[in-house]
This record gives structure tokens, sequence and C-alpha cells, in this order.
């Protein structure tokens, strides 16, 4: 048996080398024009994900452009409903303009972590989805609330580890600002995503071996050195026989 | 044979009296937050409207908030198309989360009347509406541009005529600011929309009597006197045996 | 003697009746783009509330047009700093443009109340008012955090009562939703009113009496309802003898 | 005699390399957040530039984030004006608060050019600037109306070219997409630009020798080739004994 691994990373948000970032990953979390990205940049983006293979799914934030959607927003949570389920249509119909369409929900920013604990805003995030097309699965940490909840309403969840930072003996991921948090060597981050996917663990910061069950590795593009270590564990991956492929495809 | 007409009006604006106009109109062009709307009040407005049985239309416009949609802009044709495609999109997964579907796209102020006549504008509206749902029809003045390419590319179109305004001897509006653009009696407005549904003529502004072939009136709904000439023209409708009904339900 | 008091407003913000207002207040808390009002819409209350002779200040909030400025942001101090800093500026060109000066800065919504005891927050915004202007003063409760610090760093604070709340034993306001949190009737909030600026005192939601110290009275008019008590309570300050006037005119 | 001039590019747009363009230039024309720019990348933007010598100017445009201020707006002569006064305060405190002050203001985008013969929105932006500082001066293409009636106003002006752009026989640019609109050489841009300084004449794209009356000169600094030929131009000008200094220092 082969195994497989889907590959993700940030697009449309106008930081960042997209063109090289979709010869590396398999699914483009395409911003929605609430933290990033205006239509002209999302639909081109849908435009070249789909001509290159490569799935698509709504990266939905916070109204927040002015603080790129880092920011926790105490929002109601009516509201926040609104504007994920406005934030899926708009992606939904560039997708389909571009001739495909949309298979998963990542949120961005200070919203990804609110929903890793907070149960109004999850639930909120998760009813959003849900009314808008139960087909669309839900990308997140693996443990987090909004994951859960997710699989209670009957929807698809794609679990995630990130490619580039160091993980606690608990799985959570080391907190930026602490030693660990941040690997900057390339062919360390590919050797350890390799590690990953095919032995469903990793190495924690206290030399510990953790489980990890992950079906994305979330890669980062946003800076020169970023899209090296990307291209890098792709290599790796491919290297090692593993099978690149979207978890979701539509 | 019962005759039939459509009563429309703009809605999910933040101004008028969208409760008073809920129960007046059967087609509600609801607005897509380009230029007015935040999303709660878009979905709201969805919720309402599906309530009351009124249809929804996407209310799309130039990327102009701060002028109220009502400012021409030299936008190349290609960011128009990913602006109409991104606000349907985003009012159409409203819509659905609201258990309703829209049926026709209404462009707005400044792109209503630039698409009357500029070809490439219009035809990008038509090219959004098209690549992201054929079954959507485009509400316009009659002889206008873009219902003609609407038609072209095989969608359905609805022509609409003014309750409130004045109309000349070749079928186009009185401009504002000159004698007889704008009518402000009630009984006035209504005796005239019921001449128009029963004749398909309409008395124009130097005595003639003109053809207009309309399948919904335009009401407005932003000042009490609006609302009040609205009220008046269903009643007297309904008084002279004329259905109401939306030309598009889904 | 006789005893003086300014009676503040929100205005600007393009809901509720600013014509009625400007008729009542002697202060006018003007929007600044960020939670409400369009550039030319605050260019036009500039230049009514200074041809009325009402004084100005600026109404800053949180970048939140979509939730009015109304949902508390966890926002790095840096970032509201500047956030300040650009909105105190952008409303002092449209007031000198009007041919008048803004007075003093009002902070909106959800971050008037995370300033009453935030220290971070509040620290930034007094640093912000005080690098565009130091002889800008501060409005806002009597006992925030944001007064005190203000105080400390030099600035002049305006404290403010409000007209139509309730007040706890400690001087604190009835929340929202418990009983006696909203007064309703506007000769009983005219008398309040009068009570306050004769005396100094109130008489809290538990019979007790309290003392309040205020140099401004914040009124709302946002409702009908709202305007009538403002009216009720200018005219019933009058028949006191009671003197109107802004506390920072410039 | 030493020969003098200005260099100035377009900075805290959250595009091309500031830092770089900062140690070329001697006027910073900085975004005022109406096509670019957050208050907190213009407040850095306005700390660097004065920590470095850098004269600051606004760089107003029209509300049009999505299009980058690209986009000509037929809007309202009162709305374009409140717009202007708006961000040249917004941007105006900014520079306070970084402990200096701006100097010039620099129409951007679509506005730049419309400005050059539309008589209404060049009058509106002229008024603009007026209103809220005489003081301050225009920048803009030599024979453009705006700087004349910025004169007829009392208003300094600072006329500049473009030191990678083709002039016709008449003092105009080659339009984009002729031969000869866009040099691309950078030491072809460097002499261009001593030539220029040195003598007030450029060779057009016909051969002839033409007079330019420019007081800056514009670079650009969005890609890394613009960044080589500013720096190239720079390097130019100085080992041609040449002075740069802002027109306007304050």
């Amino acid at each position: 048996m082969v195994a497989t691994i889907d590959l993700n990373a940030d697009l449309g948000e106008g930081v960042g080398d997209d063109e090289a970032m979709l010869g590396v990953v398999t699914s483009a979390n395409v911003a929605c024009g609430f933290h990033a990205g205006s239509p002209i940049l999302l639909a081109r983006t849908c435009v070249q994900a789909h001509s290159r293979g490569v799935a698509i799914g709504a990266q939905v934030s916070y109204p927040d452009r002015e603080g790129f959607g880092r920011r926790y927003m105490d929002i109601d949570t009516e509201d926040l409903r609104a504007d994920i389920v406005y934030q899926i249509g708009a992606l939904t119909a560039l997708a389909m303009a571009a001739g495909t369409q949309i298979g998963y929900v990542k949120p961005h920013g200070a919203l990804y972590n609110t929903i890793v604990s907070d149960e109004q805003q999850a639930a909120a995030v998760v009813a959003a989805v849900r009314s808008v097309d139960p087909r669309l699965a839900v990308m997140g940490l693996p443990q987090s609330l909004v994951l859960a909840l997710a699989r209670d309403a009957g929807l698809s969840t794609i679990a995630e580890a990130f490619a580039d930072r160091g993980y606690r003996r608990d799985g959570t991921l080391v907190p930026r600002g602490e030693a660990g948090a941040l690997l900057t060597d390339s062919a360390e981050i590919a050797r350890r995503v390799v590690e990953l996917v095919t032995t469903g663990t990793l190495t924690a910061v206290d030399g510990s071996r953790i489980d990890i069950d992950a079906k994305s590795i979330c890669l980062h593009g946003d800076t020169p050195g970023a899209v090296g270590h990307a291209q890098a564990t792709r290599a790796a991956l491919l290297g090692a026989g593993i099978n690149l492929a979207p978890v979701i495809r539509r």
C-alpha cells in the first residue's frame, strides 16, 4: 500500500509566491476577500489552481482586511455565521466560473485559533458550512473543537499538521516565541514530514515521540525561504514514494 | 385570462423601510455588500423575503460602498466580471442558508445605467451571470444592451418599468431634473401602473401613448412617501383584478 | 453662580436624526469613518455643527464598519495607536475645511468599553491623542482607566454621564438587560439630568443617592423616542436656569 | 552653481521594496489608505522616512482599494474634495505622530491622470489642499491643469518628470503600449535623468530635443528591476555632482 498525503497552502492573499506554491501543493486554501484578496485575484487563483490540478478550499476569515484576519474579534455568532456563508458562496461562484468547485473550508488566522476551543464561534462556522453545502469538508487542527463539532454535524474533516512548527508532548504546537517553535532548515522540515506521513508520529520538542493524525500538511509560501522549504518537502515525499493528492477533489 | 405582474424593490441596503416593502413586492432585489449591506443584514433580508413568499434577486454593483454604487467606474471588464461573480455567489449562499434560492440578477446604480449602452461592461455582466448559473435571469430596462446580450447568451430576461418615473415618446425615461421626470402623487402613480399592466401602454410626458413591454414594475421604498406610493400601487393592481407574482421563482 | 453643562451626542453615523440633534446638543461626537460615516457625510456634519455653534469631537473606533464598532478586537496596541491617529487627523482636516477645529476625542462602542479597564488599549488611545495634539481632551466615563491615564499624560478630560441609563450604588451603569438599565420616560430622564447637574448626585437603582462627577451629558438620537428624550432634557435644563455650553471650544 | 533635484517615489503601498527606495529618494509619496496602506503601515513609513531625512507627501487617491486607485471614477466634486481632505488629514496626523510634517500632496493613479485635464476634479483637489493647509505644495505633470489651478490658488507646485518613460515631441509621455513608452535599461535611464537635470532638456522618442521643466524625478520601486534603475539614477546624479534634496521640507 502506498501512503498518500495532501499538501495545502494559503493562496490568493496577494503576498507570497503563488506561482511557485501551485507547483508544490495539492490543495489551495484560497482567500475570500475578508482578510485579503480582491475578486479578480481570487478568480485568477481559482483558474490557475484548476489548470494545475490543485484542489480548492475556501479560506474564510473574520472581516478584518486591515489586520489580515489576525486579530480576535468578539463577534456575535449570528454575524459570524453570515460572514462565513457569504465568503463560501463568493468563492464557490468564482470556482464555478473557473470550471471547478471548492471542496473544503479552512478558517484563517485568529478565527482558526479561536475555534480550536471557543464553542460558540466553532459552532457558527460549522453551521455556516453545513447550510451552504454539507458536502464541504472542514480543515483544522486534529484535536480542535471545530473538527469535533463538524464530525458531529455529519461533515467531513481534514486534520492537518504543520511542516515547519515544533510540537509539544501533548500534540499541541510550541507557541511562537518559545525555543523550537519554528523550524528553519529545509532538510529537517522535509525529513520530519516524511517521518510523519510514513509513521504517523513526530518527534516532539522534548525528544518524545508523539502520534499525529493528519491527512494534510500545511506549507507556507509567503517568504522566499518558505517556498524553498515547501519545495524540499514535496521532493522528499516524492522521493520516499509517497503519493501526493488532495483529500477532497470535486 | 388574468393579467399578472411582478413588483420589485431594492432591499437589504440599510436604508428605507424593508419591513413595509416586503408586504408590497413580489420580488426583492437584495444588495450584495458592494454598494450596501453587511452579510448579517443580507442574511436576514433573505430569511424575511423567503418567509413572506417574496422571490430574491442579486442586486449587484460596482465596488463602491462609499458612493452607494452610484458612481461610474471605468473598470476593466475582467475585474467587473469577477466582482459580479463574487457578489452573485455570496448572495446565492445566503439565500441557500435561508432555505431558498436566488432567481435573477439586477445590476444597481451606475452599473445599471452604464450597461444600457456600454457593450464591454454589459457583456461582462452577462458572462458573469452565465458562468455562475445559466438559469438566472437578468433584470433591466426593456431596450437595454444588457438584456439583448443576455438573450443572445440564452439567459432569461426581465424587462422592468418604473412606477414613479415619466417616460418620453421614444420609451426612455425623462432625465431627472427635467419637468415630468418624477411622479409624486400616489393615486396617479397607481393609476399609471394599472394602465401599463392592463394595456401595455403608458402616456408619455408629451401626451402621446407609447408601448412599454415590462414584466416587472420597480417600486421604491427609501422614503416614507415612496412606501405610500408602493402600497397604493399594489392596492390598485389588486383592485383591478391583476395577479401579483414573481417572474422567476425558485 | 450659574451651573453649566455640556450635552453631547454621536453624529455623522448615517443613522438617527442629526438635524434634530444639532438643535439640542452643544458638542457633536462626529464619526471618523472607521465604524460609520463617509468623508462627505463627515464633512457636511462638521459644516452643520460649526454653523450652529456646536463644538466638535472625534468619535474614534476600532476598524469595524461591518459591526458598527461594537465588537471587541484584540488589536495590537501599535496598530490601535495608528488607527486612532489616522482618524483624529482625518476629522481634524475635515473640521479645518469647515472653518473650525476639533476639541476632544471620544472613543466609540466596544473601544469605549474596553478602555474603561484595559490598560494597554487605554494607553494606546492616550498616546495617540497626545501625539497628534496635546490640547485635545479625552471624553469618557468618570472612573475609567483611560481618563486617569489621560490626566497622567497631561491631557484634559471630560467625564460624562448618561441621561437615559440607570446607575448602581457604586457609580457604574446598570448592565443592559437588567431591570432599570434603560430609562424610557422623557420627563423622568429630563428630571434626573437636572438633578444631576444641580446637585452632582443621582438616585441609583437601589434608591441610594450617589455622587456623579460629570462635565457632559451623553444623549442619544438614533430613535425617534431618543430625540424626544434629548429635546425634553434640553428644555428642562434651560427651564431650570442651567447654562448649556461645550466643555472645550476651539 | 550646483544643480539640485528631488527624487520621489510611492511608498507605504505594501508593494515594492520600501526599505531600498528610502535609501534612494529624497521625497516619499506616502499612501493614505484609499488605494493602499493600513494606518500602521503608513505610520511606520512616516517614521522611517523621517529617520532617513526623506520628506513626506500625501499620495491621495480615489476611494478604490480593490482597484489600487487605478480606475477612473465619475465622482461628485464635493465628494472628491471631502475624500482628499480626509486623506491629507489622516497622513498629516501620522506624520506629526512621527515627529515630522507632510510637505506636499501628490494625487495617485487614475486621479493623477484625470486631473491633467478634467477641470472639475482638478479644482476639487486644489480646493481640498488649500482648505487643509495652504502651505502644502501640489505635485504633478508640468503642463497639467491641476498645477495651473494650484498656482492660481496661490499654492506651490512641484512639476515632475518620469525617469523611465519616453516622451513625445510635445512634452507628453509616450502612451503605454506604444514603442518607446518604457525604458528598461538602467544605464540609459540614469543617463537621461542626468541630461534632464543638467540641461533641462530630454531627447524625445522621435529624436528631437525637448524642454522639460521638472523639480522632481519620479522613480519606481515596485519591481526588483525598478529598484535597480532607481539606484543607478541616484548614483549617476551624485557622480555628476548634482545635489539631491526635497523641494519642500518641513
